[in-house]
C-alpha cells in the first residue's frame, strides 16, 4: 500500500503542460552555449486559442445561458437535459450509433474531467488496467491515483500508417491475464495515429468476449486530415456492454476556456460517474455547458477550413523537423507532432528547458506521454502558423547546437 | 477492502441537492391523503439565483476574461496568476492572516472541488478522518471514496447559541486515537450554528498540539447575521501547519454557475491540491476564473442589503415553523434552516418526496447530514421572500396532514 507522500509524488506536475511558468531558471544559465534565438516566443504545451479563436457563437451561448438564470446555474449533475437532449443526436450521429439522453450521456468539466470520472468508476486497489504506452500523460497518473496496476500495452508509431497500431497480442494476453479495463486515445496523444478499423474491431471484439471495459478517448476525432478514415468503437458489431466514449470541444474547437467535455455509453458506468461528480464538483459550471449548442453544429464550411489550416501547419512542421533530421510521424489526425530528437549533450528534461530558456519555444517532454521516451518532444501545433514555423526551425538550430 | 460496487453505492446520490428531478413519482398516488397544494413551487434545496441574482459585474467580468484569449483560457492548474494575487490579499484581510498569492492558494470548481482535493490530498486508506455530525454530507462521502475510517465528532445544535458547538472532548479523544484530520463547516450546513471563538481556539490549539491536519470549509462565513461574530481559525495564535481554509463565492454571492471557490493555507496541502486537480479537471474553467475579481469587491452596501434580506427570510420561516410546532435552530449564519419535523404516519424519505409532489416543495432529507436525523429536513432559504413564507406554510400544513 503506498503511503500519501508516495501517492502524490507519483503525480508530479512539474513537466506538465502549461505548469512550465513555475519552473525556475536555476542552472540553465551554465549549461547554455551560444545566445538566446530572437523569435516570436511559442508555446507548443497546448493550442493557441488567439491564433484558432473559439467556435463562433460560443460566447453569445454562454450569456444566453446566463441570461436564463438558475435553471441554467443549477442543472442535474450530469448536465442540463435539454442541452443532453440536443447533444445526443449529434454525438449518435456522428459515432454511428443512438445515445439516449437520460441514461447514457454526461456532461463533464473537459475531457479530463471525463477521464477521471470514468477511471474512477471503473478502478480501484489492484484493478489491473491496460494503458497504451505512448499515450496521454493522465492515464498513468489516473490509474495509480486509483490503486490500480498498469498493464502495459505498446503503441508502434515510426512505421507507415499500415505499420502503426497498438500491439494486438499484448492486448490478448493483457485480457487474459486479468486486466478488466483497456484506456487508450485514437487518434493517439502524442503521435496522431489513427487505430485502424482492424485494431479497433478487433479490440472491441476482443474485450467483448473477455468481459473488459474500455474507455475510449476520441478526443480529436473531428480533425481527420486528407485520405484518412476513422472507426468509431463503440458502432462496432461486437462491442463490450461496458464502453465508455469521450470527447470534448477543447481543442479543435478552442473551447478549452470553458472546461466541457462528454462521456457516453454503457448506463451503469455513466451512473457511477455522476455519482462521482457530485463529490468532485458537482458539474461542469452551469453557464458554461449552454456552449455545448454550439458543438457539431458550427457555420457551413468552419469546420472543414480549420482542418485544411491545421492541415497545412502539419505538412510545413514536417517538412522543417525531416529536413533537421528529426525522425516524425505523420499525424493522421489532431494537433501534435511527436518528433524525436538525436542524441545530445544535454539530457532530455535540460534540453526542453533550454528550448525555453533560449530559444523561445515551450513544449512538453517525450517522458510525460511513458517510460522510454525522453528523446522525443510534442508539440500541440495548433498555433499561429508563420510563428509556428519559425519556432520549430528555432528547435532544429537548438539540436544542431546541442547534437553529441 | 471495498470492491467498487460497494464504493459506489456508497455514493449515492438518490437525494442529493438538485437530483430530485430524477426521482419517479412511483407509488406516491397510493401514500397521498387529500388534495395537491396549490402555490409557487419552491425547490429549497439550493438558492434561488433569479432572487438572488450574481454579484453585479460578474458577467461582464466573464466576457473580459473571454476577450483576453489564450492567457485566461489556458491559467496554471491552480489559477490565473494574476487573478491570485488580488484574492490573496482580500482572503488574508478578511481572514485575518495574509496569504500568500504563489505558494498557499488555489482557485478550485467550486468549494466542492476544493473540499473534494483537500480531502484527496490528506485522507487514503486507513486515514482516520474526524467528520462532524451534522455536517455537509460529502465530507462523510468524500472520506469514505478515499477509503479513510470516519469518526464521529456530535455537534449539539438545538440549544442556545451559548449551548451549541462541537463535541470537544470528543475532538481531544479522536485525536488522541489516531485520528489525523479534522474536516467541519462553520458556520455549519446544515444547522447555521457558528462555532465559537472558545470552540475554534480549542479546535487549533488540541489540533496543533497532536499533528492534526484541519480542513475548514467557511463557504458561508460572510453572511453574518445581527448580533453575531465569526473566528477564523487560521488567525488563531496556534495553528497547525497542515490547515486548509475553504470558501468560495457560490452562495451569498450567487455565483454557483461559475463554479468557483479557493482553498488557501499549507504549502505543501496546496501543491498537493494543484497536482491532483491536473488529473480531476486541470483547472476550475478559465474564462470564469475572471469572476473572481468581483468578489469581495462587491458595490458598497451590497453584501449589508443582501444580508438584511436573508436576516428577514430567515425570521419569517422561524416564525412559521415554531409557530407550526417544528423546532428549528436559529440560523447565525449562512442561508439553512433545518427543522425538525414531528413524529409522522410516513417517513422521513417519502415525506420529502410527498412534499415535493403534493405541495411543490423541494427540501433536502435530514438523513444526507448525518446517521438519526431523518426527521429533520434542510431548506436553503435564499429564496423569493413571499414564495418561500407561502411554501414553509405549506410544509406546515402536510405536517398536520401527515402527523402520527
Amino acid at each position: 500500500m503506498k503511503t500519501i507522500d508516495e501517492k502524490f509524488r507519483a503525480l508530479a506536475t512539474d513537466h506538465a503542460p502549461g505548469q512550465e511558468v513555475r519552473q525556475k531558471a536555476g542552472d540553465l544559465a551554465a549549461m547554455m552555449r551560444g545566445d538566446i534565438l530572437g523569435g516570436v516566443p511559442v508555446d507548443f504545451s497546448h493550442g493557441d486559442v488567439d491564433a484558432f479563436p473559439p467556435t463562433p457563437g460560443s460566447s453569445e451561448a454562454w450569456n444566453d445561458g446566463f441570461g436564463r438564470g438558475a435553471r441554467q446555474a443549477y442543472t442535474e449533475y450530469r448536465g442540463s437535459a435539454p442541452i443532453r437532449e440536443r447533444l445526443a443526436a449529434r454525438l449518435g450521429a456522428f459515432t454511428g450509433r443512438p445515445v439516449d439522453a437520460t441514461s447514457e450521456l454526461i456532461i463533464t468539466p473537459g475531457t479530463q474531467g471525463a477521464l477521471f470520472l470514468a477511471l474512477g468508476a471503473t478502478v480501484t486497489t489492484g484493478t489491473r488496467v491496460a494503458v497504451v504506452e505512448p499515450d496521454y500523460f493522465a492515464n498513468r497518473k489516473l490509474v495509480e491515483f486509483f490503486g490500480g496496476e498498469r498493464v502495459p500495452i505498446p503503441l508502434r508509431y515510426k512505421g507507415t500508417a499500415a505499420q502503426n497500431g497498438p500491439d494486438l497480442h499484448a492486448v490478448e494476453s493483457a485480457f487474459s491475464n486479468g486486466t478488466t479495463v483497456l484506456v487508450f486515445s485514437t487518434p493517439n496523444n502524442p503521435t496522431g495515429v489513427v487505430y485502424s478499423h482492424a485494431a479497433i474491431t478487433a479490440i472491441a471484439s476482443l474485450a467483448a468476449s473477455h468481459g473488459v471495459t474500455l474507455i475510449v478517448d476520441q478526443l480529436y476525432s473531428r480533425l481527420l486530415y486528407s485520405g484518412e478514415s476513422y472507426t468509431h468503437l463503440r458502432a462496432c458489431e461486437r462491442v463490450p456492454d461496458d464502453t465508455i466514449t469521450i470527447m470534448g470541444p477543447s481543442k479543435t474547437e478552442s473551447l478549452s476556456g470553458f472546461r466541457l467535455g462528454v462521456a457516453f455509453g454503457s448506463t451503469k458506468l455513466i451512473d457511477r460517474m455522476e455519482r462521482l461528480q457530485a463529490i468532485v464538483s458537482l458539474r461542469a459550471a452551469g453557464y458554461n455547458q449552454a456552449a455545448l449548442d454550439t458543438w457539431f453544429a458550427e457555420p457551413d464550411g468552419w469546420m472543414a477550413q480549420r482542418s485544411r489550416e491545421h492541415e497545412a501547419i502539419r505538412d510545413a512542421l514536417l517538412g522543417v523537423f525531416r529536413s533537421g533530421g528529426l525522425l516524425t510521424t505523420t499525424p493522421q489526425a489532431g494537433s501534435y507532432l511527436f518528433p524525436e530528437v538525436p542524441p545530445l549533450t544535454v539530457d532530455g528534461a535540460s534540453f526542453v528547458r533550454l528550448l525555453r530558456h533560449q530559444a523561445g519555444v515551450t513544449v512538453t517532454p517525450g517522458s510525460e506521454f511513458g517510460p522510454g521516451l525522453s528523446q522525443s518532444i510534442r508539440l500541440n501545433f495548433s498555433q499561429d502558423h508563420a510563428a509556428a514555423v519559425a519556432a520549430a526551425q528555432r528547435i532544429v538550430r537548438m539540436v544542431e547546437i546541442y547534437r553529441a
